[in-house]
């Protein structure tokens, strides 16, 4: 059960529009409700189909900050790239996902709809979509139990059979294994949004049991970027702002990482006058710390003089009880990075230590001696916990879902095998350029005498498939073939290579 | 004969040591010259024996800033890890070369030295190594004639063969191939240090005529960020100010392409309170570009505006005369990309057009209206050109040339085949770690239990060894194997995730 | 009655400690309540006295964060700097000031308080101070009735008799002025800390009707930077993040007004990777924000295009009905100068657009084609209204209003006559100091040798007492006449003071 | 003599052009050589009149730099408001002072022109002066008689007697005081630009002997801001990067003195990457450096691990022989603040350590031990013997000056009495203006209205007459007395100029 309030690949949390109803009056559940659209349909199940106008509101707002897939809508108005597409899907229940999901309606797909955490539907935007005529099986506060119902009504309906699966933590693709699993035989291919999605895909395949292709949309490098160094830099200095209203100015700050997420972290933080400290067990990345400008000491030497500590490392235990005996007083702790185990939390549970709960999401620990530690979180992802995820990189990972649904249903026989695949780079770069209008960017095109100079085509891609290989060269050593085309590509490295990595 | 002034892999101008003697009053060829060094040996071939002493001081200097070579030559004093290597060598002969020379040296190795570049050769330490027993031949102002009769002194020699070649540029390993190839049945490997050498490698792959594995040190992850982004970080200011003592404050500037080079470009001229603009081909950079705060235009858009024009983008003709014509005043313009075909330079040498050469490297290029623009280094790049490259940066290349040799020398048969290979990950690491103390930075070391969580080894590698690939998981999708193997990394990949690209 | 609601300091919103206690169902007056804390005393007036045990807390967790406080409370466990002084006080009840308060007992004051703000009282807070023994008269959600009813309960009582006073907004003083003039004759000083309340202050001494000394805490140096540059830097991040969720990366804004308040919003939305540009109508500040590496523009010229608006320029309709006619859809206006005049919201209040709540603070201002004006906190200011200021600002406030209090009540006869002054040099340096520690920050002491050498006292001033002339206000205290000219230059300053500073 | 060496405001060292020729085979005293311009004068004496051609491009070169003294020339053609003034000028004989000269002259007045500073003369600019008519008396490597000869040469002229003086370092202005001081009685007014002339100025001003008028634009703010903060931000990093090649990333800085040099230096080596930790005596100067992100620490406690100690204070022996024992091998020393006392170089004159010139302006000093510190302009500024000053902040100066002169000219009687003053915040904010249009900077003005509501005239000044008055100085032209006391404090304002601003 506690996957279902995990596995969400985003927050929902954060300040909610002023005029949402609250429906906490309403106590039947939506299970027991006779309701109909305006067009007599009932094949729905949401808390109150009445709210549907305060809903589409809050999408139409959306919809002006998610200019990619209106964009999407407007080329698809002579193609339906999806026509025929029947795509059961399973996110969070938010006014962005309507926007996608009204998309794939444009583009041409059919679309049954569930929600895949109890607590993260925004029922009006349900109830919106519902009216629309979407079947969509959702509402907040779930039980276990709606909550395989819900899916199940999506999945299991006679005279429609999915085609396509749009997943947030696998629990859809999970029951579908489960309970129909002769349905991968029409399903063209599943397309993933969460990092323990994508790990239970991968599992599956080494295991010889994933039966469609897959798409890895976690990992595609735009998201990675914006979720990670981008929306980092941001979601450190809010998290930490609404939860303590500190300053940030001259505070002593250790960040446990320096991969993306810390990079983002440690820039934020020294452009708001932080002093920052970093660890690392990686040479190279304590070297790129070094070179920003950033102290590399072991957690030890500065514990006891640090204002703050945040942990980005995706290892467990990095901050243990030894650490946090050590702190001094009033000491932040936090945890930006992968999982809920970087802070030894579990240490702090003993007798002699106190709890005060003094703000929501925050815990004072309380040492006999009357030190406090400022626990934030319970040491859960604070940028998750604490702060919001902005719309445009929602718009981010939609439009890269779009896409990766558009490309799994139309490639050809044989291009993707009983795999889990990523974006190819061109489609990457093309839910880039799709953003760009945003910031009123104008993208230079190559002439034809540069592309020939380069090698490349003038619609791109601009860097190898395998770019995500930041240096091409690299897969000749690992005996990937040799062949001719890796010369070409290695060619082609070599030439751009003042330019190669992202 | 262009080649031997160009393949040059980095500058050796900038300001020189007060001390060096100027020795232009010696008009006798070297090679017509008997000197013998004070052990009687003449097996060497330099301007005069006699400046060994100040070159042996410049050796010294430059020992105190390379301390992971001195780490090195420690380490070894129990085993000598390249115990029977006879390497040739072929590079500039600098100070920094000199400790590299003698590391290779302290570590067992036998090495005879020749220069890969007619005019870079630093005569009083090649002195200097000649007296401490290398046999150097090499000297300031070579004829190309002389290039080739040094080269051919290394390799041609009685009772001694080498086994390893250490090559900058490719014409040692090209004079081999051409006059002696039989040599090559004893050459366990190639090292390769040049953007062009590597070329010409894989071109030899490509043909199937690369008969010895070679290692291209150019492009591991180390060497790459920093030639390029923090080098560039620092040299632009530098031979900005070298050449225009301008000042950065306010100045509207534009950086064309915005990898490696362009993002230290554009960091470090915001940092000084430039106003930058980017252009770019690549959407997924530009959207990087417009996150870091900078403007994405197009090249016409600014032109008319704007006080500096950089070119970083590996391309050609991107500054074009129509460019040019339409530039302000004074404005300035130079290159910092890869080779010297970004600005069409040839487009100036018109009747209409005068230059006027104001300083070294230096030339206004005045139209009709009295219009003047600044050209730096006559549009050849601008680091290399007007300003040093830190020794700091050296010591990383010399130290990866270093740990290069040790592994073709050491692997056990059938661990290389005849083919371009990147450093392992884990040396990359290596050459990282042995630069950590010079700043007194602090590595965490993994306990066991995070280790095994991580499924890493303790002493690394911490990246896959295709890390390069940056994410590790995109080689499942290049079709190259997808084994068992391939899964375990990708576990381990997706659990460090937050952290993986450097 | 709106000055009871607008002349506050500082803000009081933001998020509340999880544990305050709802008391809305209690309607009862405090007026109309007995109360009596543990030891028998009646002499408050205060929500619930039973609420002091929480409030007790939350000074408790203030009082960690203000170490300068404390250190004073320590430094005067020997002597009592204030024993005999009767403080009558008039500031928002919070827990910050509920330090302050229990410091000046310390130190050996007797206090009588009441709030400044009708809204802002911390019932928990004002409860604990009850039951320390303080009598406050205060709660939230006082009527107007009530307001001046607590202040004359602090005056008007029997047997005891003010000697200094601390406003915040002047209407203590106000009050007294109008009901009980003769208490001057033994008031020593007053020390105000509200912008309105030194205006006040400085009307009556140009009227000639101050009749003690005053001091301006104000426009300490110390305060000033803090809350304009260093605490507007967070705040406006802070503020908008709150507010719209927006992401700041790659965002084009443009900032009104480059003094320190300008300043300080440009480099954090820099920082975060924003694009900004800059109006000033003083050339000196424009040349600075050149030199900053921002575009000055006329905000005409940007207007279409720019994603926020924010004005910093203490002036009135900086942004108009045209400019707001001109904005793009979803662009975002803010208010972060020095009065709700600066965007003319008025002129917003036409049929023809519709005005949509979205959220607390923030509202759509829709016009009849669709495009919507994101409006925050209805141009009041957003640093106030949306989000929270730090303790440790709040703590320097404190600290410099009690080193005012000390210094007035223990200057000698003549130091001060009837007039507003700063707070001497040497303790704006003074109140610097206390705060050092919580950076774990050294001073370095100049040597004998350096302090002759520079023609200075060891332990300071370090700056000539007129050093804070940059503030004109300055220059009373220099008897520089203080005839008409320097009144004038004042009510300028007064009025300009956001953007005072090169 | 040293002065003569020392006086100059700035430096005049750095690249030089590339075609002035090299006149050192010519060894005749231009005071033996009979020489005449083409239009037949010979009222000059210079090098070699022949240069004149290659200086006149220089100067041109210099017009297009300085747009602002273009500016005035244009504004002058119809009225000359300088007509009639003859000024007698002793500066630095460089293309940007020719600049100067000819808008004095095109504003109406004669000059007649000495150098300030026996090696600064750029021979081909002079006799370009001279061939336009110009009677300058300088040139490259005088005597200290050629010196006094070439002063008086200006001065006492049959038919022609100065009524302005234009001065740097004060030794024209002791000349007429010492020969001529009846010459007074017609001189209305002197212009001074360097730090030591206006502190004779001030001497003389409290002896009682200043019997005219005299300005000092060394201390206007428009000067201050950019010689201060932003020059010395860019010219740290040339300096360091000139002498020594270093690699800024990652390197441990310690930056004494926390004035507007040291906040130059501290923002501009954080942006490159070094890890900075800050000295200071003043806690708000301490403070603001907190806030900024630096760690404030005694020297003493990091002097072990820094690898750069740079000195900003304006104070003596702030590097002792102590810190320079303990200091660790290869780091590097210099001083940026103001006069050559900062480090105790006179300490490291003793027989145990070993001197090494390495480089023009780099020494290594060696201990027993071999460890070796590298000493950088023996102590002197690095900023003026390692970088150069660009040429927009000589425009700012020599626009300040020549707005001096119009001013000081053009004063009604009794508006300057014989004292030292500040330039009028009006002019200050004008040569401001005057500087916006080369950043493309567009001012915004205020509305009727809204002066009108700031009480301020559209056309300034924006801030108080006496807004410098950050500068203590500025409290003479406020009428404050000019008693002892205050120039008591001009005294120490000068001497801790460097860090005077918070």
């Amino acid at each position: 059960m506690s996957r279902l309030l995990s596995t969400s690949s985003f927050s929902i949390t954060g300040s909610k529009p002023a005029s949402y109803t609250d429906s906490s009056d309403d106590e039947t559940s939506p299970r027991d409700k006779q309701q109909k659209n305006s067009k007599g349909s009932s094949d729905f199940c949401v808390k109150n189909i009445k709210q549907a106008e305060f809903g589409r509101r809050e999408i139409e707002i959306a919809e002006q900050e998610m200019p990619a897939l209106m964009a999407l809508r407007k080329r698809a108005q002579g193609e339906k790239p999806l026509a025929g597409a029947k795509i059961v899907g399973c996110t969070h229940i938010t006014a962005q996902t309507a926007v996608l999901m009204e998309t794939l309606g444009a583009l041409g797909a059919q679309c049954r709809w569930a929600a895949c955490n109890i607590y993260s539907t925004l029922n009006e935007v349900a109830a919106a979509l519902a009216e629309s005529g979407f079947p969509v099986f959702a509402w907040k506060g779930e039980s276990e139990d709606d909550f395989w119902w819900c899916i199940d009504r999506c999945v299991n309906v006679e005279g429609w059979q999915p085609n396509m699966i749009l997943d947030d933590g696998g629990d859809l693709t999970h029951w579908i294994y489960k309970k129909y699993p002769n349905m991968f035989k029409k399903i063209k291919g599943i397309v993933e949004e969460s990092v323990t999605g994508v790990h239970r895909l991968y599992q599956l395949s080494k295991a010889g049991k994933l039966c469609v292709p897959a798409m890895n949309v976690n990992d595609s490098v735009t998201k990675q970027k914006f979720d990670n160094l981008y929306c980092c830099r941001e979601s450190i200095l809010d998290g930490l702002k609404r939860t303590t209203d500190m300053m940030f100015g001259g505070k002593q700050v250790v960040v446990c990482g320096y991969g993306e997420v810390g990079k983002g972290c440690c820039a934020a933080l020294k452009a708001m006058g932080s002093i920052v400290y970093v660890t690392e067990i990686d040479p190279i990345c304590a070297l790129q710390a070094c070179m920003d400008g950033f102290r590399l000491v072991k957690l030890n030497e500065v514990i006891r003089q640090v204002d703050i500590v945040i942990t980005c490392t995706g290892n467990k235990n990095v901050v243990t009880r030894e650490h946090l005996d050590r702190m001094k007083n009033s000491c932040i702790v936090c945890n930006m990075g992968h999982s809920n185990t970087e802070i030894d939390v579990a240490s702090l549970r003993t007798p002699e230590l106190t709890w005060e709960r003094v703000r929501s999401q925050v815990d004072h620990v309380i040492w006999p001696d009357g030190k406090r530690i400022v626990l934030l979180a319970e040491g859960r992802l604070l940028n998750l916990s604490c702060s919001t995820v902005p719309t445009f990189v929602l718009s981010i990972t939609a439009t890269t879902q779009a896409l990766a649904l558009i490309e799994l249903y139309n490639a050809p026989e044989g291009r993707y095998k009983q795999d889990v695949y990523l974006l190819p780079k061109k489609m990457d770069e093309y839910v880039a350029s799709l953003h760009l209008p945003t910031f009123d960017a104008h993208l230079t095109e190559l002439t034809d005498e540069q592309a020939k100079y380069l090698g490349l085509n003038k619609n791109g891609p601009f860097k190898p498939n395998y770019y995500r290989c930041w240096l091409g060269a690299a897969c000749s050593s690992l005996g990937g073939g040799g062949g001719g085309d890796t010369a070409a590509y290695i060619c082609a490295c070599v030439r751009i290579s003042s330019k190669l990595s992202v």
